[in-house]
């Protein structure tokens, strides 16, 4: 037997009549009328086969059970009249068996592959070469197989050249933190897996590879959350000689390309916007721009009514839900929620149908003041505005996520694939905990050339060459010009705070290699996981990996991490500090 | 400045009179009858500058100097009569520049780029950047990046899926050692770096993937030998529901299309050999076809010459060496090469051009016993036969090596591709340490179906199902037929000596999925960095890898692996044990 001719989805009308060998896994079994059916799975989907009590064949098949693995030869008929099966590649036949070799028996599985869904997720992992039965993580699987092909062939067309960069890398104390892995042969030393090929592709770049790319695996041992899982690929990009629009306009291609190709989606321009539009707008970096309309600064309005409370504001802020009338109780809801994102309240104005203006801060305002923020507002008939006040980004803040919970928890999302740049991000932020600027991308990123003169003076105003690829909402993808000139990079040491010996110990090598001729040269990187994730409308990254692990970080089929003997332990110089 | 309108190699006799732009690193700078000369390199090779003391770029074109980084924008001319470079793909022609962008200088590097190749290997480890800007190493990563694409596209052409496997596995105490992962969730709990992904794809053909390939980073922690890598790349592969035939026949298909893809050469069929036929006709499990002919098995006609020495040896073989009239100093080099090897001794027998036969062994066999040896052996006329008498597979081992050191020292390596298949490798063999068979290629190989019989009484003989390509006598990839069927796993192991509770710690997980419906398979895996070094005909495998690390496992350029913080043990729950 072996040899298959045709995959199940192939097995359509224009075999009727043919020959053909199949192989795969019994997805049901059922006895109707004498007969006994069964529904072949492979990759591609299911077939049926079907034998009469005469068919030589008949008692073979009668004695399969769920996930055995056949193979049936057989002749290809039309299904009979009313038996068509309109949901399945081949449904409008099926296979009259003259062979049927049974490959392997199957013990009752832990769940059945057919309703695996239901299943708890941890028994799944365990199981997973059962879950990934399922059509749906094949489906997925194969879309990210489609997606990396697609990827590699726009990069290669495009003279990038694909370079591995090593995974025993060097443990670097920026960033999150790294996974260690002891030498053997080099006591109490340790190799790091890399958080990102960031180094290695900038020193790819002073070598002269001119465009790069990679798939990479990339880890990171941080706190995981639901959806975090501590090894994750990225498409790593780096090119040299590009100034910011050409590097956003091949970026931008390679995802055109990839949607066209693997979804047959034609995505349209994608919009730009700065940092700080993005915040003023969307009261996010990340913008959902299927969640309706921008927020409206009603600051300027809002200051001139004569309530306090909206003229000692810095910002008053409106988010604007077209065709809601919230009931009294769901008012509340908004109000509270408003409160446990932080803000002190949250003024309300209703617009009832009959254009009739009702609010929560009525007594203060009076009908002429509602009217002036509901024309501000553009507020039509029938619509909600919800406004925050207060000082810095926190009322756009507060009324972008209420924007979005509007949208998200009323089925009020366009649908679509919104992509956006946004560009221009703050190139330090404050940290709290280290009383100083950090670096808001990483201290590579080249400061924006406007902003070079405010490095001394105004750091904290200086706006960075940063720039991010965000998708309904998710941000998918970060990058930067680099800093290729090394009395630059110095200078940004020097306002982040860092002593010489510090960025020698840390950075040593990578500014050596910019004392050897650095082009100007820029870059990015994707979350593949989580693009493939949207891609395919998963719930979870989970669902577009082979063998994901917990958000415990463990993996439950091989049962690792695990415990290892004392003496794998001596060879790398260690032991366990209980 | 920026946006390169041509690369280098692309500047030609066709872009005569055109404005061109182009970027890069000065590779030499010269003046000479008051011009001065550049050659600007990129990653496709070099172009010519030049400019006349009028031009209003004479005064920045001269002043830069070895690997400044620079942007040349002028008018492309014909090179004057007599200065054409052949050897350049831009050598008939030069730019005159109007604008000169120095994008950054570059301190005097500690050696030359064009003279790299002289520079000590550890320098140039420090330095990468630097020596990758050799157009050779350039050169192999370009090639790399062909290779991966056309196997890439082989592979997804085939229905083949590219799936990743973790990289944050478990340890399996069978094979290498492995690198550990400590865990930080976990204390006392280690991730290992897996030494191939073959469990995971053993699992996604039970999980149905059908068609599985991956370039995959693997990891051992080996004791460095001088070319090997402590992480390396391999092309892994694993099939469903075909026979042994359909795979070779599969991957041989892909290694024709990527040869006539990458290099342009055409592969003629590869021979197949049983692992016997190799050991008896090459000595080695890997023969190299290039080396002239194979051994010749004298042991019938030299069994009968009546000279003790033959006639009680096993064995009696000959590397025929053709055209060879060694002196005596050389033959006396000869025995003694043999001796090293482990011979008792060596007889030889040559030919002169007369058709006169002399020998070491001549006084013992007499002229006739001469005779009918150089007969057995066709030996003609100007020809050397080197003589290894004994038992087992030693006088094979012996010749083999002679034969392949002759061809390899005097130039008689033919030119060419000369790969082969060879097959029916045993399945077991004899382990000195452990005092038990142990399994040659790894637990999971298929017996061979003509031999399941012998497993019980003679397992010793049993031959298996593995197969290795080899190319001019290195072999790039190994794969076999996997066991399936868990009756005979459970066989396997008892013949290895393996309890059920051993092999239940160490393949529980793999035996348990094979209770669900196994799929007949069987795969590959490919090093992918040698054979990226015999495509680029280099000397060593750091020589296609970016950023290789030395034959200690260090990185001198990022020198890793270094020290880490108490705090960062700490958090693993480890210490230092001195």
């Amino acid at each position: 037997m072996m040899g298959r001719t045709h995959y199940a989805a192939d097995v359509n009308a224009e075999a009727i009549g043919k020959k053909v060998r199949v192989a795969g896994w019994v997805h049901r079994r059922r006895d109707h009328g004498g007969l006994v059916f069964v529904d072949l799975r492979d990759r591609t989907g299911l077939v049926q086969i079907v034998a009469e009590p005469e068919n030589p064949m008949f008692a073979t098949l009668d004695r399969v059970r769920a996930e055995y693995v056949v193979g049936v030869q057989g002749t290809v008929r039309a299904r009979p009249e009313g038996m068509v099966n309109p949901d399945l590649a081949s449904g409008a036949v099926e296979i009259v068996p003259d062979e049927v070799v049974v490959y392997a028996e199957s013990k009752t599985p832990p769940f059945n592959v057919p309703d695996a869904e239901q299943v708890d997720e941890l028994l799944r992992l365990k199981y997973r070469y059962l879950d990934l039965r399922r059509p749906t993580l094949i489906s997925n699987l194969i879309l990210r197989d489609r997606a990396l092909m697609a990827i590699r062939r726009f990069f290669h067309e495009h003279g990038f050249l694909d370079v591995e960069t090593p995974s025993l890398a060097r443990s670097t104390p920026e960033g999150a933190r790294d996974f260690l892995v002891p030498s053997r042969i080099q006591p109490g030393h340790f190799y790091a897996l890399p958080q990102s090929p960031q180094i290695f592709k900038q020193l790819l770049m002073v070598a002269g590879i001119d465009r790069y790319y990679q798939i990479a695996k990339v880890f990171r041992d941080e706190d995981l959350r639901a959806d975090r899982q501590p090894e994750f690929t990225q498409i790593d990009v780096e090119m040299s000689f590009m100034d910011r629009e050409a590097i956003l306009t091949m970026m931008e291609e390679m995802l055109v390309t990839l949607f066209q190709e693997v979804l047959g989606v034609s995505l349209e321009q994608f919009p730009r916007m700065t940092w700080k539009a993005a915040m003023t707008q969307y009261g996010s970096d990340k913008p959902d721009l299927r969640a309706g309309p921008p927020l409206k600064d009603l600051t300027s309005v809002a200051q001139g009514l004569g309530w306090e409370v909206f003229s000692q504001s810095e910002h008053v802020v409106g988010a604007h839900l077209i065709g809601y009338q919230p009931s009294r109780k769901e008012l509340d809801g908004w109000v509270e929620r408003a409160r446990s994102l932080g803000a002190s309240g949250l003024v309300w104005i209703v617009r009832g149908p009959d254009g009739s203006l009702r609010s929560s801060a009525a007594k203060w305002l009076g009908e002429d003041g509602l009217l002036k923020l509901a024309e501000a507002a553009e507020l039509a008939s029938g619509d909600t505005l919800l406004m925050a006040a207060g000082s810095g980004w926190a009322p756009f803040e507060v009324t972008g996520q209420l924007r979005l919970a509007f949208a998200r928890e009323n089925g009020r999302l366009e649908p679509g694939w919104r992509f956006l740049w946004v560009t221009e991000f703050p190139l330090f932020e404050w940290s709290e905990e280290e009383g100083r600027l950090v670096s808001a991308h990483h201290p590579f990123t080249m400061p924006h050339p406007d902003d070079i003169e405010r490095l001394t003076d105004d750091p904290a105003a200086v706006r960075s060459e940063a720039y991010d690829v965000v998708l309904n909402g998710t941000e998918l993808a970060s990058g930067s010009l680099r800093i290729y000139q090394p009395e630059l990079q110095a200078k940004i040491f020097e306002v982040l705070g860092l002593s010489g010996d510090e960025t020698a110990e840390k950075f040593g090598f990578l500014l050596d290699a910019f004392q050897y001729g650095a082009p100007p040269h820029g870059g990015i990187a994707f979350g593949l996981d989580r693009l493939l994730m949207l891609m395919a409308g998963a719930d979870s990254i989970r669902d577009v990996i082979a063998f994901p692990k917990t958000a415990r970080g463990t993996d439950p089929l091989m049962n690792a991490p695990s415990e290892v003997s004392d003496a794998q332990l001596a060879e790398v110089y260690l032991s366990i500090r209980r």
